[in-house]
C-alpha cells in the first residue's frame, strides 16, 4: 500500500480507502463493520470515509462504534486513522437541515462528531455544491470548523470546476484555508470531471481526489453480464431502484463493454473488479480510491487489486481505451486555438 | 434602439452592434465598409466590433479608415463610438505572435491601435482562453492596457465559466479591474454557455455578453433550406470549408428545425433571420447582438429585427422552444441536491 | 409556508416569523408563550425573534424556557429553529449598558445567551445604529461573536443606508463577514427605508430584510376605525403612551385610509390585518415578516394571511396604492440626471 | 480672505470662490469674463469653478481664454489658480456622452482640458451620481485621471451620503485616492445635505465642501420681494423657466422669510445678499462658497460679505434661525436611542 499526499496538503492517505456508503447502518451490522475496518487497516488502509447522509446518520454511529472498539482493543489509535465525514444531506427534513450554509455546516458537523464519538475529523467534505449559499459563506464556515479544531482539512464533493475555483480563489483573497480535495465519482465509465473538467484544478491548486464508485455501482464487476440483475445485488434492492432506473444504468452497452474487458483481465490474471479498481489507482491524480465491501472476503479481493496496477502498461491501457471508448473529448476550441494554424480565423 | 449597460459597467452599448468578421478586408471594400457603418450608426448602433485575427489585420485597417472618414465627414465623433478589438490570434505565425501572454497582449494591442489609427479602444477582448498563459498574467496585462489608456474596459471571448471566474477572483484579490464581458457564440442552436454554464457569472459578477453568430453562420436565415448550399454563400467559399465540414453544419436537422420555424415568422410578419436576431435580443443577459452584413439592404433588414422583439410573447417563445428543441438541460446534480427529499441518499 | 434566503446568505427563514416584542414577559405568561410558539412552528414558522431590550430581558427568559420545553417535548430540535436576539438597548441604565461598542456587544450577547439558555443564536442584530461607536469597532465585534460560535450571522436594525454601506465596505476591506440583513419597520404607512433608501443595498450587497410592525402598531387591523382607541389595546396601555402621542399615530388619515381598504379586503375575502400582512409578504425584498400575537386564535388568523398573497394581483396592488397614497417619491435628482435631456444644465 | 484646506487634503482654497455657472458663454462675454476673474483674483479668490455642462462647454472656453489672458498679462501664473471642472452632463446627446462611466470621465476630461487650454485641472468633480455606473468604476476612473496628471484631486457633486461613503470605502479597500470634497447646494433654505446627511462624512473622512447657490438662485438677495420676478433677472429668462416653475421657487414663503431677514441685515449693516453669503461662510464645514457675478460691481459687493462673518454672533445666528425656520430636524430615532432612557423599549 502506498500513501499519497492528499492533493496540496501534508496528510497522507492510503491509495485504497474504505467507505461506509450503502452498507453501514443498513445491511452491515456492528460486528461485521468492525471486522471489515480491522481487515482494511491491517491491509494498510488508513482512511475511512463516511457522511451524515449515509443511512441518516446510522452509518456514522456504526463506524464510530467500530473506531472505539479498535482503540479499546489496541488495533489502532485515533491518530493512526484518517476519519472523514461529508456534510450536506442532513439526516432529516427541514429548510436548514441540509446544504452548505454556515448554520448547517456547524450544526451538522457537531452532530456528526457526536454520532461518531470523536473530538475531530481529519477531513470534512461539503457533500454537494449548494447553489443557495454563497460560496464565500461556505469557505468561511469550513474554516470555522478547522479553527474550532473539528477538522484538519476540508474539501468538496461533486462540485464543478467553476465552484472549486471560486472556493480556492475566495480563500486566497481572504487569507483562509483552501479546500484541498474533492470526493468525486470516477470509474471507467464516468471520467469527464476527473479527466477533463478538473484539469485546471490540478495545475492551479494541486487539487486532490478521493474517488468513489470505482466499480460503477457494480457494473464493472461483470455481475450484470447479460443485463440480468442478480438476486441480492444492490440493483435488486428497492431502495436503490433509482439507480436501476437511471439513464446511467440503463446504458446496456456499458455492460457489453465490461464483458469485452474480460480477455484483458484474464491476461493479467485478475478479476474484472480488480482490473477496474487498479485502473483508478493507476491515475496519478487520484489520491485514494474508496472501496465499499459487504464481506471480508470481498474486501480482500479488492485490496488485491493493487497487485495489478503495475501490469497496466501503456499498451494494456491503450487496449482498454479501445474497449471502453469513454475517454473524454478534449474541448475542440482548445485544439483550434492553442496550436499554430496558418489562418487567423476560428 | 435601446442602449444596455455592458454587464456591470457604466458604458452603454446598442442592443444591436456591427461586426466586421468574415466581411471586412475580404469581400467588403472600403467604400462599402463606410456605407455599412454609416447605415448602422444612423440606425442607432454605437458599437463596432473587430479583432486582430479577422483577415489578418486587414479588417481593422478597413474599419479604421471608415472611422476616420466618418469623423472627417462629421457623421460621428470618436467619443460617439464604442470601438473594440480582440487580441489572441495575431496576424502571422510565430511562437509569441498569438495568445494571452503579456508580450502578445501589449504588442498586439499596440499594433491594432496603429492599424485602426486610434489612441484607444473602448473594449479589448482576450479572443480565446490561453491555457499556456497563467490567468493572473493575463489579468495583469489587461489592466496594464487600461492603465496605459489604450482601452476603457476588458473582456473575454469564448472563455469557459471556470476561466472567467478565476480571472474575476484574481482581479479581486489583487485589487485590479475585472473583465466585464464575454464575446460568445449564441443563437437558437448554440445556447449551452450562455444559458447554462455562465449562470453563476451573471449572479456573481454581473457579467455582460456581446454575442456573435446570431444566425448560426446563416443556417437560421433559411437559406440552406433543403440542405443545398447556395452559390456564393459563406459555406460555398473554400476558405470556410471547415465550417461546412464541421459537425455543427452537418447536423441537417438544424436546417429542418429552421424550416419548421417558418410558420411562426410568418405569423408575426418577419423573416426567419429577423426572428433569429430578435430571439437573441430578447434574452436580457445579452448586452448586444453583433450583426455582420455584406450589403446595406441586408443590414437594413437585420436592423428591422428590433421591431419584432416585443412580439416574442411567452406563448410564442414556448412554441419556438418546442420547435428548436435546444434548451440546455439543467445539471441533474442540482435537481437532486437542492430540493428537499425525504431520504438522505444521493 | 415558503422559506427564503435571508439576503445574501445560505440560511432559510420562513416568510412569516414570530416575534416576542411587546408581549413576552409582559402580558404573555410562559404557558401562552409556549402555546404560541408551538402553534407558529406547526404552521411552518422557523424563525423566532427576540431582543435584549424587550421587557428588560424578560422576553428572552420566557422565550428561552419555551424553546427548552419544545425540545424536551420533542416538538423541535435546536437546529430546526432560527433564534435571534438584538443587542443595543441593554436591560438597565449605565454608560456601557447599551450601544454597539465591543464591550456591550460581547457582554450583551453573553447575557442574552444565558437568559435564553442557548449555546448560540442563529442571528444577532445591532438593534440600532450607535453614533458614538466607530462602525469598524462594531463590525469587528460582531465578527468576534461569530468567531466565538455565539451566532451564525449578524445584521443591523433600523440602520440607515449610509451606515449599512459603511459596515459592508469596512467588512470587505478587512476581509470580515458583512452584515446580511436589517430588521426594519415596514408596512403600508412606513415604506421609505425599504422601498427608497435601501435600494442600493439590494443591488450591491443583496441585503436581506426581516420586517417588523406589518400592522403599523395595529392601525392596519382597522381596530382604531373612527379614531377611538379600544379598551385593552396596546395604545391604551400607559407604557405605550409614547406610541399614542407620536406623530405617527396622530395622523388620523392613516386610520381613514385603512377604512378605505375595507372594500378590497372584502373583495378578496380576508380581514384588513391579513391584507396588510399579505402586502408585506408580497414584497420580494422582504425575507420574513415578523408577527406578534397575544392569542393562538390571533396567530392563526395572521398565519392565514399567506393564503391571500397570490390574490394581490398587479391590478389589486394598483388600487391599494391609490388608497394608501404612501409610495415613496423617487429622489428628483435621479430623475434629472439619468435621462437623456437635450440641454446640459441641471 | 482666508484659505481653507479643502477637506482632508493639502490644497488651500479661498473661502470665497468664483463660478462661471449661468453666466460664462451665455450673458457674459470674454472681456467681462476676464475682468470678473481679475477682480476676484485681486480680491483674494484663488479658486475658479467650471463644468463641462455649463452652456455646453462654452463656459470652459471662455474661462480658458481668460486664464490665458491673465497669464499673458502677468496677472497670475497657472500655479496661482485652483481651476476646476465637473464631468457628467456632457455637451451633447448620446448614450455615452454623459455620466460617470470610465469612458465619459476620460473623454470628458480630455475634452474639457482642450477647451480650457490646460494641461491639468486642480480639481475634477463627478457632477452628479450616476446610478447606471458602479461606484468602483468611477473611483478607478477618477484615480486614472489623477494618475495621468490631468487633475490633482477629485470630488463629487450632489452625491448623497451613502454614495460618498461607498466611494471613500472602495478607495480605501483598493488603496486608491478618495474623493475629498462635494460641490453641494447650500444656503439658508437648502440645508439638509450639508447639515444633516453629510455629518458622518465630516467625522469619517474629513469631507470638504465647495458650496453653490449661496443666494438660493437669487431669492436671498431680496430681489423677489413681493414675489415679482424683476425684468432681466435669471428667473425671467426663458432658459431658466424650469427654475421658476420648480417647487423650490414656488414656495413663496421663502421670499417672505427673506423679507423678514431685512431688520437683521440692517442691524449689522449689510445687504441681504451679503448676509446670506456670510451665513454660508460662517459654517466651518464649508471650505469655499462659490459666487457667480454678472458685473464687477456685483462681485465687489459679494466679496464684501466677508466683512460681516464675524458679526454673526451666536445671538444673531439664533435670531436668523427663528426667521428662516429651516434647521434640519435631527433624526428622531437618534434622539430616542442614544440618550439613556429609563426603559428599554423604543
Amino acid at each position: 500500500m502506498k500513501y499519497n499526499n492528499l492533493g496540496n496538503s501534508g496528510i497522507l492517505v492510503s491509495e485504497l480507502s474504505f467507505g461506509s456508503w450503502v452498507t453501514f447502518g443498513n445491511t452491515t451490522d456492528s460486528t461485521l463493520a468492525f471486522d471489515l475496518m480491522k481487515k482494511a487497516y491491517e491491509g494498510g488502509i488508513n482512511m475511512f470515509d463516511n457522511a451524515e447522509g449515509y443511512t441518516a446518520g446510522s452509518s456514522e454511529t456504526v463506524m464510530g462504534d467500530a473506531v472505539q472498539q479498535g482503540i479499546e482493543e489496541g488495533v489502532w489509535e485515533r491518530s493512526d486513522l484518517v476519519l472523514t465525514t461529508k456534510i450536506f444531506f442532513g439526516i432529516k427534513a427541514g429548510p436548514n437541515a441540509r446544504g452548505c450554509s454556515r448554520k448547517h455546516i456547524v450544526e451538522g458537523t457537531q452532530a456528526a462528531l457526536k454520532r461518531m464519538k470523536l473530538d475531530y475529523f481529519d477531513l470534512v467534505f461539503c457533500h454537494r455544491p449548494d447553489p443557495r449559499t454563497p460560496i464565500e459563506e461556505t469557505v468561511r464556515a469550513m474554516n470555522h470548523i478547522i479553527d474550532k479544531g473539528w477538522a484538519f482539512y476540508w474539501g468538496t464533493s461533486e462540485w464543478d470546476a467553476t465552484q472549486i475555483t471560486k472556493a480556492c480563489e475566495v480563500a486566497d483573497r481572504l487569507g483562509l484555508i483552501r479546500p484541498v480535495m474533492d470526493q468525486v465519482q470516477y470509474n471507467m465509465f464516468h471520467r469527464d470531471k476527473v479527466e477533463r473538467d478538473y484539469q485546471p484544478l490540478y495545475n492551479d491548486y494541486g487539487y486532490g481526489l478521493t474517488i468513489w464508485s470505482p466499480l460503477a455501482s457494480g457494473i464493472l464487476t461483470g455481475k450484470y453480464s447479460g443485463n440480468n440483475v442478480p438476486e441480492g445485488s444492490r440493483l435488486a434492492q428497492e431502495e436503490y431502484k433509482w439507480l436501476k432506473d437511471s439513464k446511467f444504468v440503463k446504458q446496456a452497452d456499458q455492460i457489453t463493454r465490461t464483458d469485452n474487458l474480460k480477455p484483458i483481465a484474464e491476461e493479467i490474471g485478475c478479476s474484472l473488479a480488480q482490473l477496474a479498481i487498479a485502473w483508478c489507482v493507476a491515475n496519478p491524480k487520484v489520491s485514494t480510491t474508496i472501496l465499499g465491501a459487504t464481506s471480508v472476503k470481498q474486501l480482500d479481493q479488492n485490496l488485491a487489486a493493487l497487485d495489478y496496477v503495475e501490469k497496466l502498461t501503456p499498451d494494456v491501457m491503450t487496449r482498454i481505451e479501445e474497449i471502453i471508448k469513454s475517454k473524454p473529448a478534449v474541448d475542440e476550441i482548445y485544439v483550434q486555438t492553442t496550436g499554430l494554424r496558418s489562418g487567423p480565423n476560428y
